[in-house]
């Protein structure tokens, strides 16, 4: 018997060694974050507080490439390149004409798409002479990636968790603890924000948007520290291109190109990666269709207004021209940790809005359906984010069953459910609820 | 920048095609297992009550190579063949001259290496015309590698799993839920044996022994329905030497032999499995040591007696000849949940005796230091099992640093810790005990 691999690996001589800056591509600029008082342009020393200069340089350069230094690729290389694996078993089960590759970045040591961004910016803090990082985390998949890159390069790492999470969520929490961050219940009594909170209501229970307070409240009031973010900024869907990249040799070497690619939408980051590098084949007129996937209970894309809004809840940062739920807008708790975020990266939702990118939401049952027939024929369990592009996937294998056509689709698969099992145990008891979203 | 990989991989055509028996090459001959009232050597008919033929016939084979199904192969190349990864971060930490390598078996969809024998049996029952397997799980690594298993080929699985660890570790129970599984919590009101202990005592947490009980019962008592064990037989070893043939080819690939193998030892199937393929080497002359490393709180290797006694703990099955603490002894309740047994595989037994293997054991807090360090370094986060090999791959490569010698060392990392994190949150606290065996 011939023995055939679904894995298509790109050789470590073949990972792309620059990140791929599609601000000088885009069809229509970027509109210039504001300042909130004077709604005017804001420079980069606006940011310098918080962020080392590499990172601000790159938040706004117009270089096409931009290399990726040395020591990150040798980070990158402990998991680096990820596969990109044929669902030859899925395909089957959904006797689709359609071939349907995933590109798996679950075997991060994170689990997740995540460390790509948090090794970068590990890299530029440190050397920027920084000895600390701070930043927020919901049920954990960024904390636990920056707590990584952190460890990689001796860095500090403070990571403010939401309190319910942090309770709840456990083991996202331990896994920071064995790259030896530190984990605070937020809010905490370690800030200003943290304590007027408390000081209101001791039981508090926490939101992304107060512990991004706490996190950004520490790096611009202590020496030697700064903020990090793990989506919606150009640098950090900057960073995540490599996905894309190597999506790109890798259906090279089996002689394919993409019809359609899928992947969920939280910040935009996970999606961005993964697409970017093919928007130039795209606007040279190649027929390939980017999905961009929310989920109801949070549709910035499909229901948000395209405005000037903050990235932060409370109201903190710079204004972002981006889509968005209102800053105000606190998620309902879907298990799609990562996907509950009011805005969208700027790059995604000018993409959006440009109808480069078709947008579409789905409910938590019918992506852990999918997750769980995916994980019954592929053996991988798929993390409730990366489940949205699971799920339609399976819409758009089976479109191609009734259409009778043999398309290219590639699936996000961004991260492993490993930690998410609870999740999973709610759509089986059916505990889990289908939330559309209601204007406030 | 030249960027080199630490990892080996091995082509999917390059992948076993048989698995190694390793019966008729062993110095000594193993000791027949015996009926327990007459204390005869039992015949493949006492088992067929619950095992299928083509299994039974493995377990006395003497044929050296047994080819494994095509069938099999396909699912097996679902994440196999396995990487095996040098560890150069760990070593530059260390300042040891050894090579250390790992084989990660983490990769496998259930995240150890159980699934190479679970797929096995599974097909072979359902061959047989096998419509269920019922099984015993104590924190869930076997239980969710057969479910795969089962889900594969059609089948339906039940897990009686021990009520504790259902309760108290539900995440590996919700992967089982994933693949289809039934999953009770032992001892459960489905069997008599069950049912016998409830009535005594409503409260009962369970033990292994006892949800070994229920499942020799229910498929002792049903139609269809046989019964399916993850370690400790013949056949299950046998279908774990895909995996040293692996090391062996990828070394190879790297002009290297091995000097120390050093594998964790529960029931004995993923330190087999590891050093099987070796033992010829070893027995022509070739200085390959085998260490195989069990918990102080379960010491049968280097605390127990070589004699018959039952692989299970209530006394049902055929006696066996191994190193046994005896079959009323109940582990203390470690977080390597894997290495909580009284016993050792009569083969892995038989290679202690003749001083092939170096049994040795570690406590608790040696491992988790160890394999904290090695995922600072490494990245991946080893399982409570995995730990044990990773604790003496260190003493070895410091050992090799103090009498500066390069000696190759391959690790056996059986899977990840991703569903054990409460271990290491445990290790943080200092909540650890080192438990040292105390004979009754």
């Amino acid at each position: 018997m011939a023995l055939k691999s679904d894995t298509i690996l790109l050789p470590i001589q073949e990972m792309p060694t620059s990140w791929y800056n599609v601000l000088p591509d885009l069809p229509t600029p970027l509109d210039p974050p504001l300042n909130p008082g004077t709604r005017q342009p804001i420079g980069p020393e606006a940011l310098s507080a918080i962020f080392p200069m590499a990172l601000i340089e790159q938040e706004v350069s117009t270089e096409r490439w931009i290399a990726i230094p040395p020591e990150v690729l040798e980070v990158y290389s402990t998991w680096r390149p990820t596969p990109l694996i044929r669902a030859t078993r899925w395909e089957k089960a959904l006797e689709t004409p359609a071939r349907i590759f995933y590109k798996y970045e679950g075997t991060s040591p994170a689990g997740s798409h995540k460390p790509n961004t948090a090794v970068a910016q590990a890299y530029y803090n440190k050397k920027a002479g920084i000895k600390r990082l701070a930043t927020e985390t919901g049920a954990g998949q960024w904390g636990s990636a920056l707590s990584f890159g952190c460890c990689k390069f001796g860095l500090a790492c403070t990571v403010y968790m939401v309190k319910i999470s942090y309770e709840q969520k456990p083991y996202r929490r331990s896994l920071m603890h064995v790259w030896g961050a530190e984990v605070y219940p937020s809010p905490s009594d370690r800030t200003n924000a943290g304590r007027a909170i408390l000081a209101k209501d001791p039981e508090c229970l926490g939101s992304l948007g107060i512990a991004i307070s706490e996190a950004v409240e520490d790096a611009a009031t202590n020496d030697g520290v700064n903020y990090s973010l793990g989506s919606v900024l150009n640098h950090v869907l900057l960073h995540q291109t490599i996905v894309g990249q190597e999506v790109e040799k890798q259906l090279k070497m089996a002689g394919l190109e993409p019809n359609i690619i899928i992947g969920c939408c939280g910040g935009g980051s996970n999606f961005g990666g993964l697409i970017l590098p093919f928007l130039a084949d795209r606007l040279e007129g190649k027929p390939i269709r980017f999905l961009g996937v929310e989920p109801t209970a949070c549709p910035s894309m499909t229901r948000g207004k395209f405005e000037y809004d903050f990235g932060d809840t409370i109201g903190m940062t710079p204004l972002l021209k981006m889509y968005t739920l209102g800053h105000a807008f606190v998620p309902p708790g879907i298990h799609a940790g990562g996907l509950r975020y009011h805005g969208m990266a700027p790059i995604i939702s000018r993409l959006v809005a440009d109808k480069i990118v078709e947008p579409m939401a789905c409910c938590q049952n019918d992506v852990f359906a999918a997750s769980v027939e995916f994980a019954r024929t592929e053996g991988i369990t798929p993390a409730p984010e990366s489940g949205h592009a699971v799920k339609v996937a399976r819409d758009e294998a089976l479109r191609c069953k009734r259409e009778k056509k043999a398309e290219t689709i590639v699936v996000g698969l961004s991260g492993h459910g490993f930690f998410d099992m609870g999740a999973y145990d709610a759509f089986f008891a059916g505990k889990l609820e289908d939330i559309e979203y209601q204007p406030s």
